[in-house]
């Protein structure tokens, strides 16, 4: 089908989105097809001004249209606190919960040994230099549970020692998450931090 | 965040898209900043492209470029087939199928009774009409096994009856198809319509 060559083409770039497949991204082609002016123009609009604007904060990594990010930017977030997380989708979902107030430092990843990733490829040489130069009181290490979260907190926690007080996350049970859902390591975790009602 | 204005609005619209929620559609808009020139700029000029040209085959409702697609344009597939199938989706599982070699009529869906979905909505008279004007020998309805996709297909054999030989596929397992995958329809389906080795 010749004609479809640009469909065919948009397809197979839907198609390596994370989350999408073939068949999904068929579907959603169709669909923005259909819905030209409400979704397909408006969002080929958006991705170019994304394209076009979209940068890493030099300061802490998080994604914006300006050199220093809105949260960096604001003093309102100058609380001496500073939420240390592995990948931008943590601090949007940190955002989400609206329960910090203070700023983020975006590591890009974790120290991992099989991958090769050291301390100079994630921001960890940056977040060192930002305790001593802004007035931090308090890093909270909001790492991932996997073996390689918690290597990076060790380290970085090291890096640290003495200079600020070093916080990591309560783990336990999500609110509203049933038991039967959970992995074994959730559970073990939150029996062994449980509180007396 | 007023600076990501424009990416949380490129969030709200992926996430409209069929096969992706909030959550994907985050991830992919991530994904996508993080390869800006190898998929978001792309896309964007894909979708733009696609906006601009994408258009209805004028016989047979098929989406292509061009007024009348390549497949009703190809003298190769008058063969005096004619396949009739509900969506455009569907047109593109045949082809990949890369088994049937004679034209399509898309309906754009099938009747319905709850939906109010009647056959001038269906370009049910448009088939009709090609069935006398194109050298039609055989119309083979690819329907859904629904109640609704049924429903269409007799009403649809009813208006060609006598003019045109009318088949339908073969129901059963699909190849490669584990029976503890299959509903219930599907195996007595195959059960009814099976064939002696
Ligand atoms: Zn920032
Ligand atoms: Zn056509």
């Amino acid at each position: 089908m010749n004609s479809t060559r640009d469909i065919d083409a948009l397809i197979d770039m839907m198609a390596r989105l994370p989350g999408l497949g073939p068949r999904s991204a068929r579907r959603a082609v169709l669909h923005m097809i259909r819905k030209r002016a409400l979704l397909l123009t408006p969002l080929a609009d958006l991705m170019q001004t994304v394209a076009a604007t979209a940068r890493e904060c030099a300061r802490c990594g998080n994604i914006g249209s300006t050199e220093i990010c809105d949260i960096c930017a604001s003093g309102k977030r100058a609380n001496g606190q500073v939420c240390v997380v592995e990948d931008v989708a943590d601090l949007w979902a940190m955002e989400r919960g609206q329960a910090f107030r203070g700023r983020y430092h975006v590591l890009g990843g974790t120290l991992s040994a099989l991958d090769q990733v050291g301390p100079d490829a994630l921001r960890i040489p940056q977040l060192v230099a930002r305790v001593t130069e802004e007035e931090v009181t308090e890093v909270i290490l909001a790492l991932g549970a996997t073996v390689d979260g918690q290597t990076t907190a060790h380290y970085i926690a090291d890096q640290l020692d003495g200079q600020v007080t070093l916080t990591t996350l309560a783990q336990g049970v999500p609110i509203g998450g049933e038991l039967d859902y959970l992995d074994d390591g959730t559970i073990g975790a939150a029996l062994a931090a449980r509180k007396s009602l």
